[in-house]
């Protein structure tokens, strides 16, 4: 397995593997990886030649108030965990390699609006910018995103076709630890007692996925799910929503494919988890 | 010489050329070539194995009361002309074929801020997202542009730093008439009287080119211009500027490389000429 931090030594090793005609794999990451972002790795080994790993705190998608600082790092242990996978490459740049007095952007209106765009405005601005980037540096075959970041992977899908980007976008299932919690590079944050408390978010997924059905209001899935949380004393609720599962806007009743999503905050940490239902 | 219309096609073809080990150079176009272009597909002609023209009226980068509609369109002849410098491929898609409820998009800030981009507030971003969407469908190794519009080349060079598309910006000399009116598609606009009128915002361009030199004060070499302009009754100044020829920002001395740039409506056209000086 090789590291790169530059963008030029990623472009030779590509080009070089192009030329041998094999087929890349991406699975962009923000490093601090667990199970989830290995489900992503070993299904990106089954499906391409070569995969790479971009290991990436990316600056642009945290707002003044978030916690980029604070972002978990342990690249020796993502790089062990990358090699014991089988990836071939982790590109590993730093910030400065990645951004010199930028100006240009990628974003994406209606779909970021919603959700976790409500509460981080420009998230989603710095997520397209750099996965553009990535994609850019890599130009993979396929890219694999965890459904975990549903919204996320609901932006790209439709960034790489607004876009015409030439790339497969493959999402994978959302891991779960044995009592339900959805893996998070976050969840680090948890003391044992939130721990605890945290799992009111998938306990509240199994209350959403078992009352709803085709042609119910979206109301009475969702307030069912709230009272879930809200059961939970240090838990506080940033949004619990049903929305379309291409554009993402709110609907009130199970008529087309959605997305039902919360972000949740357990103490100071905010943790997300999500459904999809299909009809 | 091959015609393409959709995306699908363009893709094959130049995904097999690619295999074949050829270089894939791109000149993209609204279409309505005049010498200008046909200075571009040269030079790109030279320069690569293959050479695609895109020939498309991108409605996008036209605001609401512009010529969309107006903007002069002549497939055959673009077609002959392209074939006669010796093109492999034009694209020539629908607006639908390019543009699906689109919501992904790409802009710049600051550069796109100044001189056309001021009466143009969404120009440079429908420049951006369809150049950004070429590129991604022909994967070119390079790309030409003309410095007659040299906001957008230079907002294009950014945009491709800074999105790290791995693609070479070649941009091309202004190419003009035989009495000094820069080559434009909106040119066929002009009346006999206008098209007289318009040889204002050449000759500005002269008197700029004299006046200025280094340490000189902005606003001497401008005022000059404008004389020139305005002793002109059909003319009407949208800006005369001179900017840093990096990031578009105005300068009050020429003490790094400039553009000095126009946009001058001659009746109802509006007309653009500039030139660069370096330091």
């Amino acid at each position: 397995m090789q590291v790169t931090t530059t963008v030029e030594e990623t472009r030779k090793l590509v080009k070089n593997w192009k030329k041998e005609g094999k087929t890349i794999g991406l699975v962009p990451t923000m490093g601090f990886l667990h199970e989830g972002h290995a489900s992503l790795i070993r299904r990106c080994r089954e499906e391409n030649d070569i995969v790479v790993v971009s290991d990436f705190v990316n600056p642009t998608q945290f707002g003044p108030t978030e916690d980029l600082e604070a972002y978990p790092r342990d690249f020796k242990r993502d790089s062990e965990l990358c090699e014991s996978l089988g990836a071939d490459l982790i590109f590993h740049p730093e910030p400065k390699e990645m951004y010199h007095d930028p100006h240009a952007y990628v974003s994406i209106d209606t779909l970021s609006d919603t959700l976790c765009g409500k509460t981080r405005p420009i998230h989603f601005k710095g997520v397209c910018t750099v996965v553009s980037k990535l994609f850019n540096i890599v130009a993979p075959d396929r890219a694999y995103f965890g459904q975990k970041d549903a919204q996320q992977l609901a932006i790209i899908r439709k960034m790489v076709q607004d876009l015409n980007f030439d790339i497969q976008i493959v999402g994978c299932p959302i891991i779960r630890e044995e009592d339900g919690l959805a893996k998070s590079s976050r969840n680090t944050y948890l003391s044992a007692e939130e721990r605890k408390a945290a799992l009111c978010l998938s306990r509240a997924v199994k209350t959403g996925q078992e009352a709803i059905c085709k042609g119910i209001k979206a109301e009475e899935v969702l307030s069912k799910m709230r009272a879930v949380i809200e059961a939970e004393p240090l838990a506080k609720i940033d949004y619990v929503s049903m929305v379309d599962a291409l554009d993402m806007q709110p609907v009130e009743s199970v008529e087309k494919d959605v997305l039902v999503a919360m972000a949740v905050y357990i103490g100071k940490t905010r943790l997300i988890d999500n459904f999809s239902y299909e009809v």
